[in-house]
């Protein structure tokens, strides 16, 4: 009997909500697609029917931006493939794009397939990866354009920090945009300066400074802005469309506004840390809290005022798409770092908290409506990666991937509930609009009332395709429209020189 | 066997152009709506076929600005509303927006109805009114409702500009945006500051300057941007949306560009009089071409650079819909100011080359890609004004406005081939990628090659219901989340003062 | 023996430190005037002779804006003529430009007679008056002709806020800058939206919001900076330099920097009143205190971020001059307003602690060195209202009026302590590195040690002459290289029209 | 006899122009340092007089930025120490700071003492010396030590360009900045980025872009402010003082007077190059011309628009100096690179003319009055570089460097007639208001009316000190007012952590 209730559903009576519309509408799903949206649809008896009356039916969240199970500064990410994505779908979050990340010298295709390995049998929620470049040679070229061929793969990070292990020079990134560019894939920048971190962290030690507020003392908002600044230069120099993962902090998110303003083809991605309801951060008097807020860059300690600026880019659409960077390490692994605050594994929660925190800061303080929550939690990023419209929208043909939400519910956010398996959270006493009622994935009721139905590998690698029209339409035309067109002279000639001088130029 | 012909039509082989995506696929109509959207379609026998392979299927524009036959300085703009809305055809326009305008002290109502009067039996096209508020009073207000509640108005115009005749104080402003607020419209404004352009004609009578050129000088980009920066701040105090008409400066766009992205809920138009095609415009040294580029506020002289910037904003998101601005009038019309500038009838044309102008500088420049076009020459204003989705887009249950575009295809714009009835074109000469191959209007082929087959009422006024969505879901949520509330305190009591800051206040 | 110890002073071992520059000198003072200044100075044996040793030698303070016994809303400011200059004194500022400001239709040369009856027989030290246009005539226009060359008046300011009693319409504001560009004068502004500003007090009213923070309430920075934005636009158009009196708020500070970097002669000034130590201010709960912050325009309630924006532009040359608008009003008198805040007198203090606060936030805080803390406090005022070089230098020739400071020193600020008379200090509790050693007016030790000499009437009036060259020299430079010059065409001929065209434009 | 004439001179009834202030007054001068300014001098018999009278009395302008003599790219520029000084009195300068620049690995002491071999005996006024950083390693350390402590250097530049030959990486920049700091000096920067320059050169190879354009479209003006913005960031964080030399673009120039804005210590420079009277510069058909305007980076071909904004932000403030960036190569040199625009040798002229350039397009233009001329061409260079007060103004005690200056004179600059060694002139054919009348170095008048008086070597080095108070005040007072504290934290004790955060974070 589940079989059936869970390749035929109906959500009946709820609000439909799109990135471009709401509309009261029923939705009919089979075989995990989207088989009917409208008022009075014929369906099978056998349907199993979820009433979502009062309730809004928008789009599974796509969270662009996580880590799991990462093995970082000697220790893995505590949340992995199945316990973060688990909690994912509690939150309404229905695909993960997470990262390939291994050390200079490895095999890109090595390293895919590992973490491919990973996640294949463990994922509860569809998923995808970037992967990261943290070398630069032929071989690195050569697999890059197999990964996009072959693998599925359409977005390559690259760091701009993380000096000496994971940082590329600006040279690197000049040619690293030139073959993204002729990949079709979108070139992804964790945008801050490695060198300046590299010198401020022993600046700051020098100055006796060794707890978590090390961490931001040495990568102001400047340091973030400045390579942010930097790398849309290089990649719009050489028409390569770029992708800002995690932008903290105000000069960041303005650098992004100006640079769309100038036309460049780029977009920004803030992340639910910076709304972390704890205003000491860092800087806070006990350790572990402190220390279970560090992220790199920085989230910012100033009264709200940064958070407030980047939900306004969001809402206004300077800002494009939203990750959590989900990199959760528990207490005793943030302990490495106890004596010295660049020992400290960086990462914070956000996978499953995510949705909720950006409809409350966003939604329910009025500065953007459901639509482009629904833009910035799902749709866009199905745009910018090239899933669209198979996510991203309820619509006929798409995957059913559907979170029912209670738009007036409310919840508190706390480590002691969340369903990840972190043992903090940066959320902790948030009360959050905006609740999780159902969650569907690939057409499975796969969370209910707060209820898990799911198994272990039930989601699914989602490969994407290059040349997203979303991303690439404009790119491709100005390969033409902006060609560079040498002017036509008379060779020179050193014994004409005046003469013909005087004859063109006049003087 | 025409009508059949017009009553089932099957639009086979193209790409079709939404503002979210581009697909390949065939669209029937039926009775004036789009019935199915897909490929293998099944279709009656007797339906009529358009070929479209290798053209763009997109919906038709809408032209957010116009003034068909409008009574304008002792004379009547010479494009009325059966050639203008015929040439808006010819140029792949579906439906036109125009504005009911008379004087101070007409009845709203009355003046509703006139405008009906004389386009109900005229257009060739779908049309719908904005209504202009010249004076402010009670009877104002209760005809503003009316014509919320009961004629299909959700958008009234005020003038900042032309003092003594047309323009709004600042206080009046105040109380129309409050009352507008109330009603679900939206306030649209001529954003200039009319106190200073009435002195600054004098001044420049005074220094003996009469001829074109006058109107540009007495009316700087600052005295724009001034206003559109003055309007926003009054409107936003009170929740009330805003949309500025022809943004026509860099300061203007930048100041719309500054207010959305603190939040504020505000559109800015650009339109097609902004890319004239020629460099001089009223300081042209022939009085007729001069005087053919006088509009108001003025397109500005300055090598490229406000087109350009103009351009980009709309391409980013920062500027929002397009209109033509369209008011023609003839060379004898204009001399009516041939010895003082401030007499020449203000106006120009571009209902019929809108499209194409900002095709050419937008999609073939590179700037933006053909989805973005469509939202900025359709689909935006279909969701502004509360006509999405059926005007705006290519989908089931939309109406059958669509325009059949030859993407690769070029004309060369001239007053000598153009379908107005004016005779001067201010774009003259430009070469503009982008070509009308079939336009069709509410599911009738009226334009194909060249060839017009349209009566005059073909096209009909489509009302529009208040409070649209894309406007104010964020406005009603602000209503609640951005109440004040008033601190709580002992009553003052002046023998207690010191005693009570001591206590509260520990000075 | 008094009167030779006052009338030859030399001040010994002290760094003199002026705008351009800091340098270790002594100082020789004769009747009045600065005589020598350098080292090893031959001075008459009579001499007085102050030690400075680790001193800094100032330009004493000059303070832009004061209000002394202002009679407003019902009320007389507690500080008069007498205890707000002696209070001056004691925080090292040697002269203040008060405001001569009547009701409307009052004539402004009786209001300026009336002013200096009041002031002449109680300055304790030198002053000179700013002339309030509350209304506009040509008997207003021609007093100020009079104002200008016979009474020693530069500076005009005009209200854009206090509809009904104060405000001046734009079209008032035009002919108002043309008639002072002419004389030669300075348009001083202050800038807040006044039509709004009398709405949002009903609808304040309206919501139940009657204590202190209505005030605020009801005007937001935008209220303000929309206003500096105009006056500026429309003082530039007609080549009239412009100054904002008590800038408040970053938009206002960004509006004013924008346009010097466009090129436009406007100065702006922030005042002490920004810097007050309580961050609730009228939003206090104790309705005394929150009473006692109110001024117009308010300042802000944002964790220091506007402070910290506004000493920066001050510190980067963006600002100008500072002023106090000291206004004083004891509780019994605030009270008035103690069930509606529209009703409580608008005022603080600062006369006295301007020096040291913008010391405190300036220099101590290592956003501005001891030169600029001269130009701002001082000399850039001096130039400004072209008094420069009389006062704002010390050098040979100009007068005595001088602050000897100890820059280590520091003070906690207290209503306790002040030498104001009223009986609230918005700074109450800062402490204030910068401390007034001693102060010499005129010549004259005035202050020493916490201990006063002087009597009333010791200052005098300072006139002061149009076309300030600091101010003016651009200005009128620009009226020859600025001047609009007409297109030369051929008349227009209706019936050659098109032969023209084709000749000239080649269409 | 001329000996007397040129250790006592009287210049008489001109007005004397410093950057605070004009006034008429005489200079008398004796020894070559100004001795008396005022009226009614008492001076010797023997003086010799000079009639100043309807003329400006101004402190010679300082050129921050020349490279006479520059061994480049395979030739030497052609002014040399000789010509090129003695042209720099034609013009009205009286001192220029040259720069030491040898190869990677040339120890800095030795090419300091090259330089001034070079210089010593051949210059006609005084000068100074820049000495640029092109490697890093711990001599270099050293001798910038005793550079700065024996030799008079207190600025060093460092090119973020030129790849392989001078670049410097952020790391070494980083550490130059914290040495820079430690000795009081100033840091200068060419910024563009060099990895960036290096590949583009390359594509506009493979592009067959060989002519001068290449020069231009291989350096956009995001190539540059992307550099201006990271080398200000760097400095910054380390709390070093920084200064642009030429800054060329918009971007760069607003980057510049945002981080200024931001409390930032940064100088901007802009040259005369940029004010260059062909409008096609290295687009100009003819390729002597063509190649006759590079420079890197490049002045910028877009209708005057990038010049207006620069003089405006050096009008307001927001730019500090004027340099010329004189590097002058004849056709014949130019000529290297005829196949190969990269091996163009790059450089113009503007030594001689840059007084008369910026005089034309600041003041004569209204942008900018007198005195502020004076502050961008001479005083605010003494005051970054630690010359003032004994450049930069007309002081008594100062040296008597002044140019008298016909402020209504016009010349038409042309390469037949100026007075440098090179054959080409970028300013060819502009009309300049202000015209050097005399010029006198050191107290001797060694330019009038067209005619020199002096010999190679007249002019002197002048060391100068670190520290310059004008540029290190604030930076000094930041060590102590920012110096991060850590904060005070129970040792993270693993057992106790979640008591600990019960008890503190009330979790």
């Amino acid at each position: 009997m589940s079989i059936s209730l869970n390749t035929k559903l109906l959500i009946k009576g709820g609000k439909v909500v799109n990135d471009d519309q709401s509309f009261y509408a029923d939705v009919y799903v089979e075989d995990g697609i989207i088989k009917q949206v409208g008022n009075n649809l014929t369906v099978p008896n056998d349907v199993h029917i979820i009433d979502a009356t009062g309730k809004l039916v928008m789009p599974g969240g796509i969270d662009t931006h996580t880590h799991m199970q990462y093995p970082c500064m000697g220790t893995i990410a505590v949340d992995d493939f199945y316990t973060g994505t688990r909690a994912a779908l509690a939150g309404g979050t229905t695909m993960i794009i997470d990262f390939v990340l291994d050390k200079k010298g490895v095999s890109l295709l090595e390293a895919y397939h590992k973490w491919r390995s990973w996640a294949d049998p463990q994922v509860c929620c569809d998923y995808s990866l970037h992967v990261v470049i943290t070398w630069w040679s032929d071989q690195v070229k050569e697999e890059m354009s197999s990964l996009v061929a072959d693998h599925g793969v359409n977005s390559f990070k690259m760091f701009m920090a993380y000096k000496d292990r994971l940082m590329l020079e600006d040279d690197e990134l000049y040619q690293a945009y030139v073959h993204i560019r002729k990949t079709g894939a979108l070139a992804q920048m964790h945008a801050e300066n490695g060198a300046v971190i590299y010198y401020e962290q022993k600046r700051m030690h020098d100055l006796g400074i060794l707890g978590p507020e090390g961490h931001e003392l040495c990568r102001g908002p400047d340091v973030e802005s400045e390579a942010v600044t930097r790398c849309i230069m290089i990649a719009n120099i050489v028409n390569c469309p770029v992708y800002i993962v995690h932008c903290m902090t105000i000069p960041s998110a303005d650098a992004i506004s100006r640079a769309r303003r100038e036309g460049k083809v780029v977009f920004g991605e803030p992340i639910s840390a910076s709304f972390t309801n704890d205003t000491e951060r860092c800087w806070h008097k006990c350790w572990r809290h402190a220390a279970g807020h560090i992220v790199g860059p920085p989230n910012r300690y100033d009264h709200g005022v940064t958070p407030e600026h980047l939900i306004k880019l969001l809402a206004n659409g300077d800002l494009e798409c939203t990750g959590s960077d989900n990199t959760s390490h528990n207490g005793a692994e943030k302990a490495a770092g106890k004596d010295d605050f660049s020992k400290i594994p960086n990462g914070v929660n956000g996978v499953e908290d995510r949705m909720s925190v950006f409809w409350e800061k966003g939604v329910a303080s009025g500065w953007m409506d459901e639509n482009r929550f629904v833009a910035v939690t799902s749709t866009n990023a199905a745009k910018v990666f090239n899933l669209y419209p198979r996510k991203g929208i309820i619509a006929v043909g798409s995957d059913a991937d559907i979170v029912i939400w209670d738009p007036e519910a409310t919840r508190t956010i706390s480590a002691k509930t969340h369903h990840q398996a972190v043992d903090f959270n940066i959320f902790e006493g948030m009360v959050c609009h905006g609740v999780t009622v159902c969650t569907i994935s690939r057409g499975k009721v796969v969370y209910q009332n707060g209820k898990f139905n799911v198994t272990p590998g039930h989601g699914k690698f989602i490969p994407r395709k290059p040349f997203a029209p979303y991303v690439y339409n404009r790119v491709l035309k100005r390969e033409t429209s902006r060609k560079p067109i040498p002017v036509q002279r008379e060779p020179y000639d050193a014994t004409k020189a005046l003469y013909i001088c005087r004859l063109v130029c006049k003087h």
